[in-house]
């Protein structure tokens, strides 16, 4: 008989409203049985990870747009969470409205300035819709379909019209299709290994911070670590240190987990070599959805 | 007898409004006595650049808290303009709002929404203010002030105040004061020379993107032409190339100027090793002001 626990579905926090593009991820992440718990900050969905009030959060860290999402490595590193699983979410955007609108009504739409800036194409090429600014992409469908509007659309995630009931009238209309984020999944060090992932990712792959010293050639040194082992690098990326001018944090994704011995020679190696050195977590790496 | 070329005054483009960070940013970057073209987008201003529109623009490239902006690398990449100058601008919002407007007066705030988002502590301290998603930060100064509402305020950088001869009643009231915003500036190579920045910084630094075959190890060879030479690097991160899993484009910054002997020959090191080497410019190290 399963106990109570493995029969509960998964509490899953994330940022944003219900619909979100963070909620597809969590779904993507765990899979569509879950129970999605919407924080309005980041931090408020790291500290519901901590409390025990969520099982795991659904975290954005970096878009292929953008960049990575400094934020929440910050957050990685004031709590005491691991990282158990990534996916990679292709953001698309679409015209949604009440069900019965035509897109002809359309008067208005209403999203995030970032996702209206992302259909700039579609928007000149449709000058009788005149775009407003709005919190959050689900949050205007909520908006816009509590309000029962006709002649007001939004821009959001195919997600975000299931939720709310609402219909989409117009699909993809992002100006490039080349637009990933990329979702961790992140528990508590004690609970991650009992949480069951929806991930097929053949390999495993691991994330570590580190610090060296400020001399020229220390990273140079550090990566020797993994360059010797043949260990390859998927992702390094440098960051300053506030208030020490010069000093450079580094983000390192791995091919392999901490537990294969080459890793783990390599990170004991980069031990001897580093300030500090945190492993984030060894997990599947990233499968590849539409949202 | 000076010239006329060299009596009137630098165009500079930037993204944004009158008022905006960015145009705060190309003042410090040439000095005040300049004229700013504002555009809508990072496309626009480019573009405006490269077909001489604008004698240079001021693009964001990195913020410490949200990451690099890909987007301005690429679009480096897709024009023939050189770096010729870099500045760190301290991120600062504040309340601002017709003149002899009192905080009290205040029912409803406007700005972008990652600008409230940045003022959460503020906004939660004052629950009187309700806040209002709007298309940009300076944007909303012009919009209240055009408007001539006294119980609405717009949360942007004291520059829009200037420029729409608006009143500051809250000064940095941002959650986090270390936001600070790298901008570049960037000018057709063959005018590039002829600008004089307002940079003081005594170092010159070099810019270069490059991309290694997808070996284990191959970016650990890269590096070496840097570190063999005690070159130091001050920004190194990997992107991956669309369509080409496992293979990545570096973005590196390093320490000192292209015509000199060691950088010189590491570039002609790393070209050997690279399957591509861009030099995206050689400019004085950065100056840090606030906004």
């Amino acid at each position: 008989m399963a106990t109570e626990d493995s029969n509960r579905r998964l509490k899953v926090a994330y940022q944003g409203e219900r619909g979100a593009f963070s909620e597809e991820a969590a779904r993507k992440l765990v899979g569509p049985d879950m129970e999605g718990l919407p924080h309005r900050t980041f931090e408020e969905m790291f500290e519901a990870v901590s409390n025990g009030q969520a099982d795991c959060a659904a975290a954005p860290i970096e878009n292929s747009l953008a960049g990575s999402v400094h934020k929440n490595y910050d957050l990685l590193l004031e709590h005491d969470l691991t990282i158990i699983g990534e996916v990679n979410l292709r953001i698309i955007h679409n015209l949604i409205a009440l069900p019965g609108v035509a897109f002809s009504d359309v008067r208005k739409v209403y999203s995030h300035p970032v996702a209206l800036a992302q259909c700039e194409r579609f928007l000149r090429a449709n000058p009788q819709i005149e775009a407003e600014a709005a919190h959050d992409t689900a949050g205007s469908v909520r908006v816009i379909i509590e309000q029962g509007r006709r002649d007001e659309a939004a821009i959001a995630g195919a997600r975000a019209a299931e939720v709310y009931s609402a219909q989409i009238i117009a699909e993809a209309i992002e100006d490039n299709q080349k637009n990933y984020t990329r979702f961790l999944l992140l528990a508590r060090p004690e609970r991650g290994a009992s949480i069951k992932t929806a991930a097929n990712g053949a390999q495993r792959k691991t994330s570590i911070v580190f610090r060296v010293a400020n001399r020229p050639g220390a990273l140079f040194r550090a990566m020797a670590a993994f360059a010797l082992r043949d260990i390859d690098l998927s992702k390094i990326e440098s960051r300053p240190i506030e208030g020490r001018p010069w000093e450079y944090s580094f983000y390192l994704d791995l091919t392999g987990d901490r537990a294969e011995p080459a890793v783990l020679r390599a990170l004991s190696n980069l031990e001897e070599l580093a300030e500090s050195v945190r492993v984030l977590g060894s997990y599947p790496s990233a499968d590849t959805f539409d949202s």
